[in-house]
C-alpha cells in the first residue's frame, strides 16, 4: 500500500513537471508526436499483439466473458484503427493558446481569454486497451500531461502501447512522461490516484457505473463524469408521423448497448393510435420488448405491462419503455423525473413546442426532430472524445479537446495603472 | 443537530423547486424582480439599519475589532449603493439561453450550444451584508436559485434584506424560495450546505481562508473557490522605465488589502539600478517596509532582508519583496515556484518576452505592461463579480454571470436517424 503510493506520487510528480513543457509545447511538435506514435504503433504491431495475446489467454483462464474478451482483443484492423485515431487528432486544431473576446475596457486596457492546458488529466479505464492510445492523444494534443490507468486485465496490452507512445513522445523531443501509464494492477493505484489533488487536476472515468461511483465518492480532484443514459423520444401530436416512427426506431435499434440509445418511448395520446401500432410491427420484428403503461397497452394489446421502476431504467438491451401522455407538459414532467439527463428528444412539427421543449429540458443534449444515437464527439463534431458528461459543471455533454482545458484572462496594456 | 440538517434538507429541496422555475423566467421577469427588490429595499431602509443597529450592537458587545465593525455596517450611502448594485444587474446582458455555434453537420443535423443556469447555487459568507443583495442579484440574473449564508455577526441585517429580496420576488411573479436566507447562525448550517448534492450545484465561499480552505476540504458539491493572491509584477530589462515604475508603484500601494495587489517585485539585473532607487523611495515615502534579496540590498543598502518565507507570503499590507533576477526567464521560474496563481504582470517593451509570459504563465490573470490591480470583475466588463476562482475548472479568474452558468448541446434535425 505505502509503495503503490509512493508510486503513484512518482507518476504525478513527473506529471506535474511534464505539464508544464507540455503547456508550451508547440502545436508542431504535438502533431509530431502524435504521428510518431502511430508510426510506432504500426511497427510494433506484432509486439502489441503478441502482448494482447497474453491479456486474452489471462483473461480466458481468469473466466472473462466473450463480450469482455471482444472489448479485450486487438487484432491487426483495430491497431491499424488505433493509429488512425492518433493520426485523426493531429488534423484537428489546437484549442491551446486560442484567444477570443479580446476587448478594451474604458480603462484603457484590453482584456481577454486565453484557452490553457488544466494540467495533469487521470484517466481510469476498463478492458479496451485501444483507450490507451485515444486518451493520450487528446491529453497532448490539449495540452495536458496524463496519467492512464488501464484495467487489469489489459495490463500487458496496455504496457505494449505505452512503449509506442512513448518513443513517439522522445521522438518529437517531448519528455516521454507526459503520458505514463500506470504499471501496477494494485488496486490502490486508483484510490491514491483520485486523491492527490497536487498533481491530478482532473480526473476522467470511463467505465461500469460503480467504478464511476466509487470514483465520485472517493476523489478529491474534480472528476468528469458520465452516469446513467435513460434517454427518451417524446412524439408531439403535431409531429410528422413518418419523421416520428423514423426517429423513434432508430433511436431504439440502431444500437442497443450505447449510452445515447433510447429507453423510453412517450407518446401524446392524440397521435398514439397512429404511430404506436406502426412502430410495434417494427420493434417486434426486431425482438425488441416492449414494456408499457395502461393506455399503451390498450392500443398495443399483448405487451408487457410497465412497472415504476421501467421509467427509471437504463435497459442497455432490446426492451423499450412505452408511456401515452396528455401533452407537452406532461411529456416534460415524465422527463424532468426520470431522465438522466443524457440526451432527449422531441418530434414535432410545432415552433412554440420545439422552442419550450430546447429551452426547458436540462440535459446534455435536447434534441428536435433527430436521433438520441447522434449524442456523440464525432456527430458533433469535436474529432473525438474522451467521454461524456453528464455533469454541469465544467463541461457538460461529449468532451473533447476543449474540455480538457481551461481559460485564463489576459490583460494587455501600455503602462496603464488603476484610478 | 438533526434539526439543522432537516431544516437545510428543506431549503435545499424548496431552492431545487425553484430552480426549475427560474431557469425557464424571461428576462423580463428577473429584471423586474431585481428592480422590485431595489425599490423595497429603499422603502425599507429604516428597518435595514434599525436591524444593522442590533448587530452592531453584539458586534461592539462580542468584541468585534473596528475593521469587522466597519465591515458589517450599513449606513444610508451603503443601502443606496445596495440598491443601485441590484438595478444594474438588471442592466446586464441575459445570458441563460444563448445558443453559439449553432453550424451544419454532414450529417445535416445542426448541433449548438445553449447557455444554461447551473441550478441551485450555495454562498457562504461573512459579516458584510451588502453581499446578501449582491449575490441573490447575480443567482437570479443567472437564472439560479440561491442558499445564501452569511455570518452570524450580522443576521438580523441579512435577515431584513431577505425580506426585501422575497418582497421583490413575489412582486415579479416568481417564487420566494428562489431566493433563501438561511435563519440560523448554527455553524452545523454549512456543514449541510456543501454536503448535499441533490440540492446544490456549486458553493462559492467568500470569506478568509479558514473558510475557504474547510469548505474546500469537506465538500462534496463543486466549490468555486478563492485562496491566496500572491501576485507579482516583473520588470524586464527591456522595460520602458516611467511605466514600470508607475505600474509596480500602483499595483503595490493603490490598495493594500486586496487580493490583487502586488506582493513581491521581480527586477531583471540590468535595469534594476535604474529602477529599484526611483522606485524605493516613492514606496517609502508611502511608508512601504522594503524586503529585498541581497542584490536588492546591495542598490538600496538600508532595508531589510527578505527570507525564504517572504517569497510565498500574502502581506495584505504595506510590505513589499523585492528579488533581482538575472532575466526572463529567472523571473518565470520564480513565479512559478511562489505565485498563488491568481495574477502576474510583465512590463516590457519586447515583443517575444511579453508573447512568452503571457502564454507560459499560468495564472488566472496574465497582464502585460498593466497594474495588477485591474484584476477585477467590474474592470473585465462582468458588471459584477461573484468571486474570483483560483481554480482552473470550470471558471478561473473574477467570476460574473457567465461563471455561473454551463452550457448544454442543442440538436436540430428534420427527421435525421443516425446511420
Amino acid at each position: 500500500m505505502n509503495d503503490v503510493n509512493q508510486y503513484m506520487q512518482t507518476l504525478g510528480s513527473q506529471a506535474r513537471t511534464a505539464a508544464r513543457r507540455l503547456a508550451r509545447a508547440t502545436t508542431q511538435e504535438k502533431n509530431q508526436a502524435l504521428l510518431a506514435m502511430a508510426e510506432e504503433i504500426l511497427a510494433q504491431a506484432n509486439v502489441i499483439q503478441a502482448a494482447n495475446h497474453k491479456d486474452m489467454q489471462a483473461g480466458a483462464k481468469n473466466g472473462l466473458d466473450a463480450a469482455l474478451l471482444d472489448r479485450l482483443e486487438l487484432n491487426e484492423s483495430r491497431i491499424q484503427a488505433m493509429a488512425e485515431g492518433l493520426q485523426q487528432v493531429a488534423t484537428l486544431p489546437d484549442p491551446v493558446g486560442e484567444i477570443s473576446n479580446l476587448n478594451y475596457r474604458p480603462s484603457g486596457i484590453q482584456v481577454g481569454h486565453m484557452r490553457v492546458p488544466l494540467g495533469v488529466v487521470g484517466i481510469i479505464y476498463e478492458s479496451r486497451p485501444n483507450v490507451t492510445a485515444d486518451a493520450a492523444a487528446l491529453c497532448l494534443k490539449s495540452g495536458n500531461a496524463a496519467i492512464l490507468r488501464g484495467g487489469s486485465e489489459a495490463i500487458e496490452s496496455n504496457q505494449a502501447i505505452a512503449k509506442c507512445i512513448a518513443a513517439g513522445l522522445r521522438k518529437a523531443g517531448l519528455p516521454d512522461t507526459a503520458v505514463q501509464v500506470v504499471e501496477t494492477t494494485d488496486r490502490a493505484a486508483v484510490g491514491a490516484m483520485i486523491q492527490m489533488p497536487e498533481y491530478v487536476d482532473v480526473i476522467v472515468p470511463r467505465g461500469g457505473k460503480g467504478l464511476i461511483e466509487r470514483v465520485s465518492k472517493e476523489a478529491t480532484v474534480p472528476v468528469i463524469k458520465h452516469l446513467d443514459g435513460v434517454c427518451h423520444v417524446y412524439i408531439d401530436d403535431k409531429a410528422d408521423v413518418n419523421k416520428a416512427v423514423d426517429i423513434a426506431y432508430n433511436a431504439k435499434t440502431q444500437r442497443y448497448g450505447t449510452c445515447n440509445t433510447m429507453e423510453t418511448l412517450l407518446v401524446a395520446q392524440e397521435i398514439a393510435r397512429h404511430v404506436l401500432p406502426v412502430l410495434a410491427e417494427k420493434y417486434q420484428s426486431e425482438g425488441v420488448e416492449l414494456r408499457g403503461c395502461e393506455a399503451t397497452r390498450a392500443i398495443l394489446s399483448g405487451i408487457n405491462s410497465a412497472s415504476e421502476s421501467d421509467w427509471a431504467e437504463e435497459y442497455l438491451a432490446p426492451i423499450l419503455a412505452i408511456k401515452v401522455v396528455k401533452d407537452l407538459d406532461e411529456a416534460m414532467e415524465h422527463i424532468h423525473r426520470y431522465s438522466s439527463a443524457h440526451t432527449d428528444a422531441i418530434v414535432t412539427e410545432d415552433y412554440s413546442r420545439a422552442r419550450r421543449f430546447l429551452a426547458e429540458i436540462d440535459s446534455s443534449s435536447v434534441m428536435v426532430n433527430a436521433s438520441t444515437r447522434f449524442a456523440d464527439g464525432f456527430e458533433y463534431g469535436l474529432g473525438a472524445e474522451i467521454g461524456i458528461s453528464t455533469d454541469k459543471f465544467h463541461v457538460r455533454g461529449p468532451v473533447g479537446l476543449e474540455g480538457l482545458t481551461s481559460q485564463k484572462y489576459i490583460v494587455l496594456g501600455d503602462g496603464h495603472i488603476r484610478q
